[in-house]
């Protein structure tokens, strides 16, 4: 048995799917993708996977794609390992609302204020023709756009919306862990793993503004609770080539 | 054990959760949620479900929302009835990615082009007064907006974009099914009942502009396929109570 896996730093996406592979003690080979040097439009890993994103798992040769789909096909592929998964049918539906929760109204959220405050550093400071170049290799209608909206700028109403919409996210967080200990009841599972990595994980260092540990101390408490399991630590030491100053996800910069 | 399924029209949504019910001969009780007057935002609904958003499945109590949820429950819960989702780790992987498209790269692009075509003169017919009143009931931040734009009117731009993204999906169908009798393999799966509910079945009909027939021949004969299984046939039979001259989804008004 073989378990590629293809990433770039731990977090976000890429932390997604490292977690539970570390939580499962799965020994896999780790590939490193150079998003700095835009390693995931090149030929080599868009012949792994044509939408030219990471992270990607290669099990066996079946190369599975995107993060909540990964993650799921973890859990059916590896049955003797610890689950991250309830067992039971309202247990599992509880875990994918949340999963589609957080793709669908989180991630790209949190993404924006990310790319406007590094990858639009990064797109600024490539000469505009290399940029087109660069841009013309990407895969994907969205990301083509997403790139070249990073190098000028976002809007400040989608960066608002984008606000408006964690914090959405924050309070309705808050609220459930003042009803069940973990997002999907009474279990660490996926649902938790996914908020942790695309907001729960760096909302209060990006968004000082929000108060987080007045506004939802309960996320805060939960966060310490994820951020301290050994699974979750060992995917967090993952190699982190971003420089320094531009660690607006995984270190300390704004 | 008592089943209970609330629903509006057979199309999108409210059809894509109704026919595995009906493909798997699960007997349930049918509560029709009228959407013309707007009783999804109604107290008695949103004690049921606070987005105010059909549909939902009530299954002894649990309460089960999202469609792409609600499918995946309905395969869990109920074991011993015709499957819908492969077997195999891959197999439910490759169901997963194709949903995951639909939801997120599909779904909300034919429904804006639906909106714009009925739910605006439906929006439109109704005085500014009661209007905002109807809207500030509205659950959903998402949703009072799409009321909103439903009433003043999508930009061209956006239209635009939403047929892009539609043509996108076509061509990408199209090429599976070059590949694989079904979506995700040699299985029908709920991946192709999430692409029929939202696209497949109507777009041939909604966009003469883009030549199904001609440009993706086997999507065509697929949709058929589909159409031709008694369960999506059951499914299809659930009553109709939009005017005739409004069916933009469900019959041929345009």
């Amino acid at each position: 048995m073989t378990l590629k896996y293809y990433h770039a730093e731990p977090v976000a996406n890429s932390l997604k799917s490292m977690i539970p592979l570390k939580e499962k003690g799965l020994a896999f080979e780790s590939v490193y993708v150079d998003l700095h040097k835009f390693e995931q439009h090149s030929d080599w890993f868009v012949a792994i996977n044509p939408e030219g994103q990471v992270p990607v798992l290669d099990h066996d040769g079946a190369i599975i794609t995107h993060t909540t789909v990964i993650n799921e096909y973890v859990e059916d592929a590896f049955p003797d390992t610890p689950p991250l998964r309830p067992a039971d049918p309202v247990g599992k539906a509880r875990m994918r609302y949340w999963n589609k929760f957080v793709d669908e109204h989180v991630m790209n959220f949190v993404s924006m204020h990310g790319w406007h405050r590094m990858v639009g550093i990064i797109a600024r400071n490539i000469e505009s023709g290399e940029f087109l170049k660069l841009v013309e290799r990407i895969p994907l209608h969205e990301q083509r756009e997403k790139w070249k909206t990073a190098r000028s700028g976002f809007s400040e109403a989608d960066l608002a919306n984008a606000t408006r919409k964690i914090e959405v996210a924050v309070d309705k967080v808050e609220d459930q862990l003042g009803k069940t200990p973990w997002l999907a009841g009474d279990m660490y599972t996926l649902a938790d793993i996914n908020f942790y990595a695309h907001c729960g994980m760096m909302v209060e260092r990006m968004f000082p503004e929000m108060e987080i540990a007045k506004r939802a101390p309960r996320l805060v408490e939960w966060r310490d609770r994820v951020t301290a399991r050994p699974g979750v630590q060992a995917a967090l030491e993952m190699p982190d080539h971003t420089a320094p100053g531009l660690r607006t996800w995984t270190g300390h910069a704004r």
